[in-house]
């Protein structure tokens, strides 16, 4: 965990796509992320090729302390990114090292620290209750002691732009004081996100001639202008941008990481990311939306499923001739497809990409890729999102190619019961019968909710004809409820169910899919994938490790 | 219907708000206006003081025939803006007065057309097929033909800064020819949405200096930047800004007429719209979004229900101090609201001022409040988000108050059966036991789920005794499975599950919370807050009702 640079893109450390989703995107509204949420969406915004992933505040939020404690006992590996820790400054009045906040940084063993230090006089005085003088000790002997300990530092120079009209000289001693203590990069943060791109540029431009320090950006979206302000900056010359996934973040939100890429790379042609990750903007947008459980933005620039769809009866039958006449880019680059219709995105081609990606040969089998292209739109339409399911995908694939090994059983029928007794207790039972190499068995158990009875009976049902059961776990669950396709009204609780599952083995883990009007039946559907993915596994382990992995990549 | 010019805007005519909501906003995926409905959002914008208000393209489109007819009829009464039908220049080879497309504008009798032309030369020659001269000669004869016929008359020109990039000569030849005829203004379209606002700025400054023509911009958002284009346009000399309500149009969409009009009033303090008419912003966004059938953006600029919502524990004490320094404006400018979430990090400070904004004075009842915020940390560390759930946190405000007006019924027991049937049926069943007023009350019901049974089912047990039930309606529904607290594990079924239920009656709408182990309870205790708090509305119809409109106000 002792690199401090990002790996892998073309710019290496001369530019940094930098991301706080962890933190500051967790500050939008009805976002709580696990801890095991965290990792993965670390991990995804590692395989897109961020350069550093901002975990959390340790010392502030158990949670994220957490976070970085598992991932210094290895259970997030950085291909091309670097752990960062977000923290204050020490306080007023005490050393560096004798703040147990700042202790806190260094314990979480991340390589670089982002530390926030106030850059707006009024702030200073008002909030913070101190003078700018020891406002900028703080800065000051926080960096020093934080790059002493052999930490990389950035500072985040908050409310800096409304500081800098307000009193330019406190806002510019205040990034002298991190440069000089060894920050590396000073970033100006529109907190209230009240600025316009053109007043960003100006004063980006003005600081950089001023002080000549490496200058970041971090903008929010209070004029809906975080993306184009972020853009603004870089063509002034900040090379340092902070955004998060889908925008995320308190109030209107942060400038979107996913727009703020597409557009250096398509429009300022900055290579930011490792060769091909672009293509993975579209997918990497879906997972971090299903791992904050909101529903992707269809009209999300670049990556949203209407951001190339076209309707005007004007366009539609030119953009066939001439599709680059229409369209500001190639949807293909961001990994995303254009739509003429209202249909889901999956196509031959995709279908066939997705197929390769998990080791199946679809390219050679036009009528099974055919098949998995109706499939795929038939359901997707009905609320089905393979996005986030790879494992009810591959065995939607293998069905199609005529390999597909069928769940170990076969179901006759279940019925669970949810009761609150008149003592006050709540009990789930369920009850299933299923068929299995011919006998018939039987099982009710018990369990904290009805899909917890349901999956302990089915398991009571199959253990003694599938030792292998005893690895798998239900790792997490996950539900939304969609409107009914089709219907204007379909709200509350007469709606689609859609309910991820994840399993996990020794070996890896993968997600399964169920959609139904019934929640219930839905995990159901979702159980059995996950047990016919397993039994896979279970049979053919040398090919299924092999699966597991790309699997878990893939997440 | 004779006036050209919008009325009653400081600037007048020397700056034109320009809504394209029911032509070009009409072509979002899932929007399908009615001629009713295009009545209403034109009152609407009307109402808020636009100068013009684009209604559609008589000729091309029945519905929008219909629609101007049924306006010169006398069905839409204008205060401010101004009609403005939209449509294309006569086809090659004809004359403007033969061509039944430009007879269809005048028949329309809007005192403003918008024609659209090509402006970029791949266009003229691959779309239209014709040269630039011959384009040049469509868009002046149609453009004098129309000013003839005593219309004023405006030219989108298509793709300009695609065209511009291309071949420049073109571009504003096409301008020329338009400007030359009696075009009032020559609006510059980003038609494909590739620009970036440093862009805009620089080809309208150009635009500007080169020809001394009136400018307006049009912008889609496919970099994310439209709102941001179309404000630095008009910083670059446009003085005519082209929008849509909410962002609507096709793809990603179009710049949003409330920011757009947001940053212009008060970062650039531009009075573009009749005095007192800003405070209206944020009910306008909400009513044109009801009408689209869309759900209103929560996060976006100035008008969203989060767009002044702080959750971070660094700032909820400050603000209460100083509140000015953590939002970019004052939100009551724009008719929207500060809100305090109330997090894990609740503070006295944050819970007194949550319960102002509920209309229940906490301040005073120090005893009260620490209750409230002890039960609030509690409750939240074990799953309870009660930033979401505005009513369940209202009840239990007013129960720390001794105020707390209880549920209509005590439960006995409920049960709920799920069953998967032999013959493949999916079937879930409810039985509850509740007394109301004394007498023990038993109904069964059937639902497309377990939840929906349930609600059934207690709806038809109170029935009898509680006939506002009617009006009340359960109107959405959210899951989110969570971690078990305080397990590091907790993972898969075995989890706590927190539920949402959004209800509404005639009057507004209002969420509660409920969180288990078991998703059947969770919704139980959720839907018994539902109905606790629909009964204090029903019982206190005038506190009620001011509860409610704060409760909607807040959303």
């Amino acid at each position: 965990m002792s690199r401090t640079q990002p790996a892998g893109t073309p710019l290496g450390d001369a530019f940094h796509v930098y991301d706080t989703t962890l933190r500051d995107g967790a500050q939008r509204e009805g976002i709580s992320y696990s801890i095991a949420d965290k990792l993965a969406v670390a991990r995804h915004l590692d395989a897109l090729g961020v350069g550093f992933i901002e975990g959390g505040w340790p010392g502030a939020l158990p949670k994220d302390t957490e976070f970085f404690a598992r991932a210094a006992a290895g259970e997030l590996e950085l291909r091309h990114a670097v752990l960062v820790a977000f923290g204050s400054t020490r306080k007023a009045g005490t050393t560096a090292a004798k703040d147990p906040q700042v202790r806190a940084l260094l314990d979480s063993q991340a390589p670089v620290v982002t530390l926030v230090a106030k850059s707006d006089r009024r702030h200073i005085e008002r909030a913070l209750r101190t003078d700018v003088a020891e406002n900028c000790a703080m800065v000051s002997d926080t960096v020093s002691f934080l790059v002493g300990e052999g930490r990389r530092v950035f500072l985040d120079a908050e409310h800096f732009f409304d500081g800098y009209a307000y009193d330019p000289d406190t806002a510019l001693r205040v990034l002298e004081a991190a440069a000089t203590a060894g920050a590396d990069v000073v970033v100006l943060c529109d907190t209230n996100g009240g600025m316009l791109p053109l007043g960003i540029a100006e004063v980006v431009t003005e600081v950089a001639a001023r002080t000549g320090f490496r200058l970041g950006i971090h903008c929010q979206d209070d004029t809906g202008c975080a993306v184009a302000n972020t853009v603004s900056a870089v063509q002034a010359g900040a090379t340092h941008v902070q955004c998060t996934a889908n925008g995320y973040g308190e109030r209107t939100g942060n400038a979107d990481l996913f727009p703020v890429v597409g557009n250096l790379v398509t429009k300022l042609g900055m290579p930011v990311l490792p060769e091909g990750a672009l293509a993975e903007l579209t997918r990497t947008a879906h997972a971090l939306a299903e791992i904050a459980n909101i529903a992707p933005d269809t009209h999300q620039p670049y990556v949203g499923a209407s951001a190339f769809a076209h309707k005007a009866g004007l366009h539609a039958s030119a953009i066939k001739v001439d599709p680059e006449l229409y369209n500001h880019m190639d949807p293909v680059e961001v990994g995303n497809g254009q739509r003429i219709l209202v249909t889901e995105m999956a196509g031959r081609a995709s279908v066939e990409l997705k197929g390769a990606e998990l080791g199946l040969d679809l390219a050679s089998r036009p009528d099974a890729t055919e098949a998995v292209v109706a499939t795929v739109k038939e359901r997707e339409a009905a609320g089905w999102s393979f996005e986030a399911a790879d494992a009810s995908l591959e065995l939607l694939m293998r069905a199609a190619l005529g390999e597909r090994e069928s769940a170990p059983f076969t179901l006759e029928s279940y019925r669970v019961i949810t009761e609150h007794r008149a003592d006050g207790e709540v009990v789930a039972e369920a009850t299933v019968k299923v068929l299995v190499d011919g006998e018939r068995m039987i099982a009710t158990e018990e369990g904290n909710g009805p899909v917890n009875a349901l999956d302990a009976a089915l398991r009571a049902a199959l253990a003694p004809f599938c030792p292998w059961l005893e690895d798998v776990e239900l790792s997490d669950y996950k539900v939304r409820i969609l409107s009914r396709a089709g219907s204007q009204e379909g709200h509350g609780t007469d709606a689609v169910t859609r309910v991820l599952v994840e399993s996990t083995d020794r070996d890896g883990s993968w997600t399964t899919i169920g959609v139904h009007g019934n929640v219930v039946e839905a995990s159901w559907l979702a159980l059995v994938d996950a047990l016919a993915y397993a039994a896979m596994r279970a049979r053919r382990p040398a090919a299924g490790e092999e699966t597991a992995e790309e699997v878990v990549a893939a997440r």
